[in-house]
């Protein structure tokens, strides 16, 4: 048996998410059902974060064990064969020690939320941007982001559905800024409670409109409060972008 | 009457290309069709340039004249409003003299071609850069491209559909630069052969491959010969990214 480490990168438009659900396709099912198709081994997929419904990758990081000897060449080609037409693509495949967790082991993640801040509804990015078409103050989302970085309750900012044991997380770092018609806000923590990201993304939106001041978003934290939540920013502008490992 | 300028944004993946087909959608045909929901007028939209099927646009140019009075709001939110669910977006509008033409006043066409080039193929990417698998050489690719600026008989890099009066252009710079896992190829010039900056994008990834030495970019453009043209790269890595006026 090999323990394989799988990045994929993938277009979460199609899919339910990232886990496996009846009620529709999942990332992690159109991965297994190639690797089925290659080994006759019906193995899980275990990935550093799972991604709602239409949030997206640029390289989420898995693993998978397969009793079948391959090498890496032929695994990755024979998934991203085998996948096709779904939009995930395995971008990269190594075998590592049969201790080593995906989830377990990574030390960090990195998200990526763009919006599209301009009048025009997207064309080109249709799906891939959350489209804002009243004019956001990035320099205050970034004042607003600043009361959020750190060692907090985050209550507020969690899924009624969320399963993390504890709502105290240490957010990294948190930025936003301006590149021409889009603004880009990336998140980095050890772990994300469920819509963490995209909570703390729908209040700064209510920031760059001027609807709440920066302080407000620290008033929301200490509320420890769901309630007080303004918005929560929809899915097809999330990326996950990276998953860390010691 | 009140003569238009559009900006339109579209993602090319399912048109025909810019201009009206019997046999399939076009860009142009899409708005021109919202419009007429919008006026009752069946009138023509002429663009800066003609993009073949596949082939997106940032920032494509038109002009169409109106006789029912709008305003430039109005016309912008009613057009994407009716455009819908088609990828395109019309970003800006504003009216002009009588005299100005989308076509023969610019004076300047700007294109990015987008090569994605690792091995696994595109994910969130798909239709939207031209995948070459195999390593390609930017630097040389570099230098191969300063065989074509200037002006040139560019025969050798021209469709046999192309209809331009001739085949001397000049072209102002063509420049390779790689982004990460992207090679990024951007062309300008007054004007453009039919397929020009697709035969070019062709000959310069076989130089980055290594069958073609960058001299031999240079010995293809002086056969002035279709025959001598290495390959015409795919219309989904092609971006109109800007029409210039005076």
């Amino acid at each position: 048996m090999t323990r394989w480490r799988l990045t994929i990168e993938f277009d979460g438009g199609p899919f339910m998410g990232w886990q496996r659900q009846d009620h529709g396709p999942s990332v992690q099912e159109t991965v297994e059902q190639a690797l089925f198709r290659m080994t006759g081994e019906l193995a899980t997929l275990h990935a550093a974060g799972r991604t709602d419904a239409g949030v997206h990758a640029l390289a989420m990081t898995a693993h998978v064990d397969v009793v079948k000897h391959l090498t890496q060449h032929r695994l990755r080609e024979g998934l991203n064969a085998l996948v096709r037409p779904a939009p995930v693509s395995v971008t990269d495949v190594s075998p590592v020690a049969d201790d080593w967790h995906a989830r377990f082991s990574c030390i960090g993640r990195r998200y990526l939320y763009r919006i599209l801040n301009r009048r025009a509804p997207p064309a080109l990015y249709k799906g891939k941007v959350w489209h804002v078409p009243v004019a956001l103050d990035a320099e205050a989302m970034a004042e607003g982001a600043m009361h959020l970085v750190g060692n907090h309750d985050f209550t507020t900012f969690r899924s009624v559905h969320c399963q993390s044991a504890s709502p105290v997380k240490t957010l990294d770092s948190l930025t936003v800024e301006r590149t021409g018609e889009e603004i880009h806000i990336r998140a980095a923590a050890r772990s994300f409670l469920h819509h963490q990201v995209r909570s703390m993304v729908g209040c700064l939106a209510l920031v760059g409109r001027g609807r709440w001041t920066p302080e407000d978003v620290r008033t929301a934290l200490e509320a420890r409060d769901r309630q007080a939540l303004g918005l929560n920013a929809p899915p097809e502008g999330l990326y996950f972008v990276e998953a860390i490992y010691p």
